[in-house]
């Protein structure tokens, strides 16, 4: 922040938006209200969910060529599923402000450098790779809102050639948003998202599939209680997303997986041998960490 | 309910519920409110609780002798962990008024019933055993409400020997709590409610669990997202209670268990693999029957 005393803050004169869904309609809607803005373009592949954008003055326009929407923004923000990604980096090299700043929102940070480096030769220092811990099961511009970041982090991940005024750009930026912006590695914060939000996706997700697929499955929702509920409701989340993030951040997940399964079998065990302690011990703690952790 | 055509409904006179807690609770509070009992009476082990739910206005009395409390009681609904049962039967064994029901809310029922066979020599005809499907993480007669069955489901699972006047009885208390009233066979109940409500808290519990120990952990839930919190919701519930489900629906879980383990392990070798197909495949098939679950 040393950089905002030294220099006055200065607004976004062009701030856009590649993919306009509630992620980044919400984040468009909060610098608005805030006033960090002077104008936002939208960019995506649908004139129409466009048209709906700037209809509910999410944007001020549109434009479907990444390029020229991106061409004159001093603040880019790429809101698409990690695979489409290195496209959209392609799509914008040569055609960017000199003062220009691009930024993601994607769920594994990893896989954004890679696809950064693969589209510009090299992770440029105007790149500031970041991801923010919000969302609902929700998809769409029609769910965004402009409360949808106060009170939440931001995990920034620049590398050692991220340029400091670009990374303090984007954590002034989410902050006008309401946001609490941290920093963290690229793996750490790969490792942690699999353990707290990409795992939990994959049981959700596992756990609906494999019910639906009972032949008494209307009969097996219908008993399904509140909790149930609470406990299945990111299997609502986009498929394609959850897709990307897959292939995104498979090493890590796919290590969560393997440890949640060993812990989920030595649970099974603790019940088949009826080793009373081992259940008690292992909910106790599992009780006080939830209880803790909904008091922070 | 052919019995409340020809005869007139009669009112519970003495509504003994043995557990005083959120579901004991808030079904004396609910029959309260719905006019449909004359006395409740409460017991359990500790005085001083007692005492509370009495200050409550949830029962008129109590006593912590179980053969008291139930003595001269016309409708008796055990509320107690599923290892506790037994015992209950047989302190009110020879100690039940002529026309007395006996119902309970235990989440299995097969150990109930095992419970009775061995308290009473054989499952009683005015035992009718039952289960509503509704709570919330949170237990104690404090947390206890007069609403928490409205619209609910409650499955009760007779045995050919239930008696059908004592069934007819029970099924009207619970609609007079709001509740929608559903038989089941025993087998089938412990099967559905390992699904969708025994195995969602094995999951819980473990995620928590193994977070809770990792070096990381308390970073790990700083950086946890809604979705985490509703997900993990269900891991603050009570650790003795599910202790004695556990063991009460030992095989069915297990069972459960497996086949979960089973549909995760397919989907990380999806992700290993890359194979798109399968991963786009099951996140929509969990989508739809997830949203449309909803809508019921």
């Amino acid at each position: 922040m040393s950089e905002d005393v030294v220099r006055p803050i200065r607004l976004i004169r062009r701030l856009t938006i590649i993919g306009v869904g509630l992620i980044g309609g919400s984040l468009a809607r909060a610098l608005r209200v805030a006033g960090a803005c002077e104008e936002v373009v939208g960019c995506g592949r649908s004139a129409e969910h466009l048209g709906r954008a700037q209809e509910l003055g999410v944007v001020d326009r549109f434009d479907t060529d990444v390029a020229s929407a991106a061409a004159g923004a001093d603040m880019i923000v790429v809101c698409v599923p990690l695979g489409a990604m290195e496209a959209i980096f392609r799509s914008m090299q040569g055609h960017l402000a000199e003062d220009a700043v691009v930024t993601d929102a994607g769920s594994a940070k990893g896989s954004v450098v890679t696809a950064a480096r693969s589209a510009f030769g090299a992770v440029p220092p105007f790149l500031v790779p970041g991801h923010p811990i919000a969302g609902t099961e929700k998809s769409g511009v029609e769910a965004s809102f402009a409360e949808l970041y106060r009170h939440r982090r931001v995990i920034l991940t620049p590398l050692p050639e991220t340029d400091a005024r670009a990374l303090a750009r984007v954590r002034w930026m989410w902050e006008q948003a309401g946001a609490e912006v941290v920093d963290m590695g690229v793996e750490h914060h790969d490792r942690v998202l699999a353990a707290t939000s990409h795992l939990p996706h994959m049981l959700a997700y596992t756990l609906v599939d494999t019910l639906a697929q009972m032949n008494e499955h209307e009969e097996i929702f219908r008993f399904a209680a509140g909790g149930f509920r609470d406990f299945t409701r990111i299997a609502s989340s986009d498929p394609g997303m959850w897709h990307d993030i897959c292939a995104g951040n498979r090493e890590a997940l796919l290590a969560s997986m393997d440890w949640f399964v060993r812990d989920l079998q030595r649970l099974a065990n603790a019940i088949r041998a009826g080793d009373s302690e081992a259940l008690l011990r292992t909910f106790r703690r599992a009780k006080n960490a939830r209880d803790q952790f909904t008091i922070q």
